[in-house]
């Protein structure tokens, strides 16, 4: 016996509602949710699917797919400086993950998902629930102060190119999964790649500071190019001012990886969302002042480079001081390796 | 060769925009859409599937599949008296859609996505292209002046029971395309099916005079039992009052199908995405002056029952005033009839 839909969205999704003042005025059960958004705030909307075999594997954790199918949308809020509030979700699952011998599966789903939207305060508001092949859509609605919203399009020459915590451990927690590699410390790559943490607290920090933000999802030289071609600049990166976990630099001690494979990564690997952004030096210096204050956890920011004047190439490469050359190609899920 | 994810993007959804004045702060391009809620309005929102081979046929006409995955959504904005306004999609292809030899594809979804998108001045603000099984996730959101949403849990007993347009319609359609009836209008009944006409400004009307309100989408008494849970109502439906197309009518007539078959279409056939509403009889003549001085197109409204006092079985069916009984299950994608 399958359960059916309206079985589904009760016992899994119409929990009752840990967030709290949500602005939510009509929930889950109607045709459409109804929230508030606070005068002075403009709404942050962002949609990220999921689909088995392209971004997770089949034999994916449930709870651990869970939790990346919300990281992913919440990371896009945290890039634009919005405060996460809502959360629509349409998941697509195949008959066997709707038999009940298989109920496991949606609780551990639900469990993965839930836990990190109480962390954030984000309340499940909607969505659809359908049979057919394995595959998550979330849309995350947020709000940002009018006029504040961190774009793309504005980085300045002479400004910093920054980025938060470490890159690089998700490509290599990837190559794990993919059995391309079997580094000391496998299991803290593959959580890297998926348990990511949402930059939320850092993202706000941002709103008045950073004069462009994005997130890293298809890997950092990829992303810093959207940036470039929308603020007509280009950009000097120093590889060896790249932020690695400190695993990492284990890896490449114990020689596991080369140092060079390990900068591969954290140029070109996807799945790291971390933030980056561009920044002057005086907005900087305040920023970390703030970030000292405030406590945010794993705010750590890097300097890896600076915006330059508009010339080709897009992204100048330096190490030591010295240019040098490396394949500098991201990940674009239709063309695998472009 | 495969066109790039980015290529896609800007090729078929990234065009200059006809939706105009409407809040898009920051659009399709960055992390997240960045939208203006006006200040007394609240924000609604709703998600829905459409999934290959559950939803749609395979061969579906890309260009009537771009237009229904809007069109549902919009019936629930609709179904809540809101003003919709942005759209993210989400749109999961495979490979051999996306094929150059196939280009026609997302080129004739689009155009029936944006046709009526430009209908109702909705725009497209983001979404995500990914590989994998077609399925097509859209959410759309839309305005409604504060505390005056549509909501199914506020029917009270002694309130007449409405429907908009004609039922049945959809279902004799979904008949037609599984070839188990060939009626003479055959191709009047698929475009009921497939070019659903979604009841927005019937829906703005309904405002401040319907009591509760929804939209028709896995059948008629399916539907209506969600109103009378939710309100703790039960209901009489007389079955003579059910508002058939004429060409319904006809078909009858001619013996294509009987009137029983005929009435069990508009009882419990889905994707009629009509709207389904209780309301006062003095508020019910406000608003056909209303219809009449606004001159809403097909914005007919007939009375089809009455709300009751909590009682089993939930929904009552009488014809030419007698008790009759009619096997009364809705449409669930999960169960298959149940």
């Amino acid at each position: 016996m399958s359960l059916s839909e309206f079985d589904l969205i009760d016992h899994y999704f119409k929990r009752s509602c840990k967030a709290e003042n949500n602005g939510v005025s009509i929930g889950i059960g109607d045709d459409c949710a109804v929230l508030d958004v606070p005068d002075g705030y403009q709404l942050a909307v962002t949609t990220d699917s999921l689909v088995c075999d392209i971004h997770f594997f089949a034999d994916v954790d449930p709870y651990r797919l869970g939790y990346k199918s919300l990281a992913v949308n919440l990371s896009d809020l945290a890039a634009m400086g919005a405060l996460p509030k809502w959360i629509s979700l349409a998941i697509t699952l195949p008959e066997n993950l709707l038999a009940a011998n298989n109920s496991d599966w949606l609780a551990e789903f639900s469990r993965g998902f839930f836990e990190l939207a109480d962390k954030y305060n984000v309340q499940l508001v909607g969505g659809d629930t359908t049979k057919g092949p394995l595959s998550i859509t979330v849309s995350v609605k947020g709000i940002v102060p009018r006029g504040l919203a961190l774009q793309r399009s504005t980085a300045q020459a002479g400004d910093l190119i920054c980025v938060s915590g470490s890159l690089g451990s998700g490509a290599l927690g990837l190559a794990c999964r993919l059995n391309e590699c079997i580094p000391e410390n496998r299991q803290y790559f593959i959580d890297a790649l998926e348990l990511t943490e949402p930059r939320i607290e850092l993202g706000i920090l941002l709103r008045s500071l950073a004069s462009s933000c994005m997130d890293i999802s298809d890997g950092l030289t990829q992303d810093l190019k959207h940036i470039l071609k929308s603020s007509s600049c280009s950009a000097r990166l120093d590889i060896d001012k790249l932020p690695l976990a400190d695993f990492m630099h284990q890896e490449i001690q114990s020689g596991s990886i080369s140092e060079h494979q390990a900068e591969q990564y954290a140029l070109t690997g996807g799945d790291d969302y971390e933030l980056l952004f561009t920044i002057s030096e005086a907005k900087l210096e305040q920023l970390n002042q703030l970030i000292e204050k405030s406590k945010v956890k794993n705010a750590a920011v890097s300097v890896i480079g600076s915006v330059m004047q508009p010339q080709l190439p897009l992204v100048q490469l330096f190490k030591d001081n010295k240019a040098v050359y490396f394949s500098l190609q991201g990940w674009d899920h239709f063309k695998g390796q472009n």
